[in-house]
């Protein structure tokens, strides 16, 4: 997710909402009001997070950085955008490391200026989708006023099966830019998916009052999480790791989900990003160097808070 | 070019064809016999070089090789792979610099492990050109065998439609991995599509006994260079320099083009190239070093070689 739909909740904001959520039970009972770290077997009050890699597919950079975090166990999820053309070395991994939490982040945006992709459909059949030189729109607002919803769910049921045809089983669903949260068409579509495919979607109580379509669609069968976390523009380069470490030490109990973008601030990176600092290359290396380091693991101790996984939450669903 | 195709090209070999070539004349005239640097404009004894890049588009880390190679103005010419992630930067570079002798390297094919490309055109159109996965075939003997040859001929169209779409003003043609050379059906759609479009491929005399079928399809109306110089895995890294010092001192009188494939020894090329030492990071790098030395420099001088361009060549073509 990148650019103007996430400045709006940069802010870090504890949930408004209720943290009680209702379960459904057998039919007939009342459902019981349990918390989401109770359901998955934790504490009510415990404060589990998940530390979440975007775009992995989009660039050999991005790929090694977002691996070399899994490694050090503290990045605990990550996404992959399937038409991009570094899918198979991601896929590769996805293989070798089938514990790995992998989700798929949804794309119908290609937004940088010297690198581009496309559509895993063939270009006819996602016309409504593509620019005129046939690749993806370059920005979320342009996606979702073009898009046919029916095209926008053909090419994203695509890039799932896209996916598991090259052996990963993606374990959540989330959008790139959040195009699919911009209008109601979209998040419907982006809803039947996740309800078919019984993979969560990254939804958000904090995100709830954003538009009157996101909770009026949802149903208590679809996981809500308690709160998503992420950096945005005005936070200076220097401000980073204050800013991320009072983040995180305001972490209530429930579930958070901090969402990074990861990559070295390398040659290809700083070219992909060209004339686009934010969400660019340096922007990149400093979530690495931020999420990978003794810093982020002790806060993490010190303020008791769990590194959980999408996996974990997709069980939720699977037993409905 | 790169692999099975081109081993069996490896060795530079003086051309056993006679250095003159018909020149068509005004009607019911006899044609004159010239020598190619003569319809040049150049002495019949002159050496022309074409110092050309493979694989322009393909990777950032090529693109930025090849264009401080271009800066140095010791490598004269390069060829663009419409399909690419990265065509979008070439052809900035395109735009930006109309006078840089840029073909298309018509791309049926899409050879690493890691990192992958589809078609210019709808999938729907062209299922002969595609593996399973959606991507372009893997080999030139697969592409070559699949390929439906109306297909192919609609997808190198599309290429060329696209790359002029970007800006992009095409001097010359050439053919990836040689897949267009493989058989008779395509090398007629490649010499097709070349005089409709008056723009030169690659062909040099020493290659016109290697099929039956490329000197029987050939006019005195097509351009055919004297000989095509390009090193192969048989060279050992230690050799390099050696090598194209040789091929270059023994260099004769007539048009010569050296292929080489520049990029850096860098984490993207490393990447994309992985498990692939033959024409890999290191090999281009090597290529790169070389062609950018002031040795290259020096034996260009000392050896009375004059660099030229496709676009002189295209114009010969033009004036038909």
């Amino acid at each position: 997710m990148k650019r103007s739909f996430v400045i709006a909740i940069v802010i870090f904001v504890m949930s408004p909402f209720a943290v009680g959520q209702a379960t459904p039970t057998t039919a007939g009972k009342q459902p019981v009001l349990q918390t989401l770290p109770e359901r998955l077997g934790y504490s009510p009050d415990a404060k589990l997070l998940i530390v979440h890699a975007d775009d992995l597919g989009m660039a050999h950079s991005v790929n090694a950085a977002s691996i070399k975090a899994f490694e050090t166990g503290l990045v605990s999820s990550g996404s992959i955008m399937v038409p991009c053309p570094w899918l198979p070395e991601i896929a590769a991994y996805a293989r070798k490391f089938p514990e790995a939490d992998l989700g798929l982040h949804l794309t119908l945006t290609s937004e940088w200026n010297l690198f581009r992709w496309g559509p895993v459909l063939s270009k006819d059949r996602v016309p409504s989708l593509l620019t005129r030189d046939g690749y993806l729109q370059p920005t979320e607002t342009e996606a979702a006023s073009r898009a046919d919803a029916r095209e926008a769910e053909a090419e994203i049921r695509a890039q799932i099966e896209r996916a598991k045809a090259l052996g990963i089983q993606p374990t959540h669903l989330d959008s790139h830019m959040g195009t699919l949260y911009q209008n109601e068409a979209l998040f419907r579509v982006f809803l039947r998916v996740s309800r078919e495919n019984k993979l969560p979607l990254r939804i958000s109580k904090d995100w709830l009052g954003r538009a009157p379509f996101i909770s009026s669609n949802l149903t208590p069968d679809d996981i809500v999480i308690d709160r998503i976390l992420e950096i945005g523009p005005s936070v200076r380069p220097e401000s980073w790791a204050a800013f991320y470490t009072e983040a995180i030490k305001s972490i209530g109990p429930g579930v958070t989900e901090v969402i990074v973008h990861l990559a070295y601030d390398d040659e290809e990176m700083r070219a992909a990003t060209l004339d686009h600092p934010d969400w660019g290359a340096s922007w990149r290396q400093r979530d690495f160097d931020f999420f990978t380091s003794a810093a982020f693991r002790r806060l993490l101790q010190e303020n008791n808070i769990k590194l959980i996984t999408w996996r974990e939450l997709g069980r939720l669903m699977k037993k409905l």
